[in-house]
């Protein structure tokens, strides 16, 4: 841990909530000294001084060189080891807007405070082994998590399911490991009833190295809940995206945009189909927009086709389909991000039903005036976005890093089924199967180094 | 308070932080049974209900339909009357994001909480005899001061100050009642020794009077402080406009553009001289500006300047007054908005040094290169904006409800010091003291109707 850039020796402060306007702002502290520096700053020192772990007192934050009121706060004590950091801690909720936060910072730093790097308190929480690595992680993507269901993968990874689930890999990893070195350690002769016979069972081997590459490519499906999937709406002018557009937004799927006000550009918005946060884009809001350039309008539509993760193509049930239509669809033929739709199927003069003969192979007939078919789109939609099977496990990860050291142990446990079916000597599985296990240990940060850990928490956001 | 709009029964929960991407964020909740409700969403149900008030519990919450952990959080409690607002509540501190708080909203909700209306809390903290309002109107303050002066001037009607002045006022007012109303129930014939004494000193009620229109005076340096003053640079090209805006703005002074982002147009930025936010606009950006049309843009500087609350003119030194210059200077003569700079001074060509008797009547001699003339430029830019006399006062006014019935109360003491002159019946001064007492007492809500509340709190923002 010497070689880490942020010193946990020093008492730090940082704003843990968001600079903008609000009726409250909580100011983090933490440190061995916290509790005493805090005093120092505060009206109600004593009240302070003697308050137990996890009470509130009530008192003015004061500046240490003039003696004035700053601010009206409570301040909740927190002490070692029972603090989010595992050290002693003073939460302040002040009132919220810059100038409050500003000057309480600006107290808590003359009164012997430096500011907190991002994610220290996360940092020094993993340091004090108040949580694993991939705990420590789940803290940040929750906070990042843009719907529901990404935050609640990232809580259940917050309440230690990856850290069990990784832990169980590793016993595995450990068994088979203890039973080569075993074998290492004391050659066949040596040991009763156990010669000629390989330490390692390769279906064993393969089961376990197909369970660590499952985890592994659970990353795609947390990348999707954790960044969301452009998807482009496109067909021929009057086809009906922008209706479609429309009923996707109306059907009470905008949390982000709603909330956020994320939507500026009229012709994009974030929906939830499913739980998968989507950024939808109407292309035809793009031809149709403003721009006194109509080429370059056609050029930005191909481009965010082009970038899409799903394509939701329309043709009009009415018209039916054209060589326009044609091209297009022959150009994406087999890509699984192509859902194709056969929209307004009420326009159809059919005394309002429609021939279910008349759609297309591979089309889904929709209505995004009477919202027929939508339940058919959501699903193909959940399917392009996560594959046929869908999200089949609570526990998945989000994190690169994990990606990466799980594929390291995947690679190196299915060079130890190899080893196993050659029955070859047993040196080359031990350095495998200890290669996968140093992999899986770096994850939760059994084995961690200064590097690895100012790369994760540099990520974090300040007062984490 | 039968009428209020705001239904003080209800149990209620809003989110009191920023909808922001943050490491923290914190929901309240209050209402009579507050503790027992959040319970029922709570994962440490006795932990919570067995809580002393000023404590924390940690735990989960959960949605209390599927029982599902919704987020890990800590559960500040506060019991009546030991509480912001005087009733039961507890705050929780979960993981900041929009899932994050969604989901615990929704769970709150689910849990019997409604959303609270904007002020909800802050007016039940008032209901319940927590706060008068003055000091309700203060937090509001607090949260949308724009600087640090702004804040502490706030922050200090919410210690009282303001709420300690309204009541020495209504005190001398009803004093003057009290005499008043003792000669109208028990006319002079049957009191000793007061026979023929009108029982108005002119002079006591003309203080009186002076005092409360001061207080309602204050308003405009209370409305400087809370909205800030714009400011612009003009002058004929080259006259160092840009650089006096660079100069103004590296001074350490720009805190407000510094943290929040708010400089997205470069010919604007938020400026603090002596405590006072000043929005400078630099006309020079707007004529050099990129627009194609420069008659628009000379249009744009035209408008800037018409609604500038101060102007800053500059004049190279070097080249001194020209026709141009004396049209625009002539225009504004005798605006106390203006300042006029001689500018430059650092380039004439006289071995570094300028001839003071050079220097124009009225100009501030100014380098923006070796910030000279920059003390008496601050010294300007706060005259011009408070007045010769500044702040006199650590008991200022922000609120234009205020000022209205300090306004009312100094009519009605004036027309009480004509009486008094004129030694009119008392009945008429004995009406117009009573209106001022009414007047101040609105101030405080001693007097207060449905309609006023529902006034003052619905600007507050959610959560406060």
């Amino acid at each position: 841990m010497k070689e880490l850039s942020y010193n946990t020796e020093d008492p730090i402060a940082a704003l843990a909530t968001g600079w903008e306007e609000s009726a409250i702002a909580v100011i983090r502290t933490s440190g061995t000294d916290a509790i005493e520096l805090a005093a120092g700053v505060f009206s109600n020192k004593d009240g302070l001084r003697s308050a137990e772990g996890g009470t509130i007192v009530y008192g003015y934050v004061l500046d240490p060189e003039t003696g004035a009121r700053v601010d009206e706060v409570l301040a909740a004590v927190f002490r070692a080891p029972r603090s989010y950091t595992g050290e002693d801690s003073v939460e302040f909720f002040c009132h919220g807007g810059i100038p409050a936060v500003s000057v309480v910072l600006s107290a808590l730093k003359k009164g012997g405070f430096r500011d907190a790097a991002p994610g220290e308190f996360t940092m020094r929480a993993f340091v004090n082994g108040k949580l694993d690595l991939t705990r420590a992680e789940a803290v940040h993507e929750i906070v990042t998590a843009k719907t529901a269901k990404a935050h609640s993968l990232a809580l259940n990874r917050l309440s230690g399911a990856l850290e069990l689930r990784i832990e169980d890999l590793k016993r595995r990893v450990l068994d088979m490991l203890s039973s080569v070195e075993l074998l290492l350690d004391y050659p066949e002769d040596e040991l009763d009833g156990q010669a000629g016979e390989y330490p390692l069972d390769v279906q064993a081997v393969e089961n376990l190295c197909a369970d660590v590459q499952r985890l592994a490519d659970s990353f795609k499906a947390g990348k999707v809940f954790r960044d969301g999937v452009p998807a482009a709406l496109a067909g021929r002018t009057n086809s009906g995206k922008s209706s479609l557009f429309n009923l996707l937004l109306r059907e009470d799927r905008a949390i982000v945009s709603e909330i956020h006000g994320t939507t500026r550009d009229y012709i994009e918005s974030w929906i939830t189909v499913k739980g998968i946060p989507l950024r939808l884009f109407d292309t035809a809001g793009l031809r149709n927009s403003d721009n006194p350039i109509e080429a370059e309008g056609i050029k930005r539509s191909g481009e965010v086709i082009a970038d899409a993760g799903i394509i939701l193509y329309l043709v009009d049930a009415v018209c039916g389909l054209n060589e326009e239509d044609r091209t297009f669809l022959d150009r994406l033929q087999g890509e699984e991000r192509l859902i194709r739709l056969w929209s307004k199927i009420d326009a159809i003069p059919n005394e309002g039903a429609y021939d279910e003969d008349q759609v297309p192979d591979g089309f889904i007939p929709i209505s995004s005036l009477t919202g027929e078919g939508l339940a058919e789109l959501e699903k193909a939609l959940a399917e392009a976005a996560l594959g046929k099977k869908g999200l089949d496990d609570t526990v998945v990860i989000d994190s690169m890093r994990q990606r990466d050291l799980l594929q390291r142990a995947a690679t190196a446990l299915d060079k130890t089924r190899s080893a196993a079916e050659e029955q070859a000597p047993l040196d080359a599985a031990a350095m495998e199967l200890r290669d996968a296990l140093d992999a899986m240990g770096e994850i939760t940060g059994e084995v961690s180094s200064a590097d690895i850990l100012n790369n994760i928490f540099s990520n974090f956001c300040v007062g984490k």
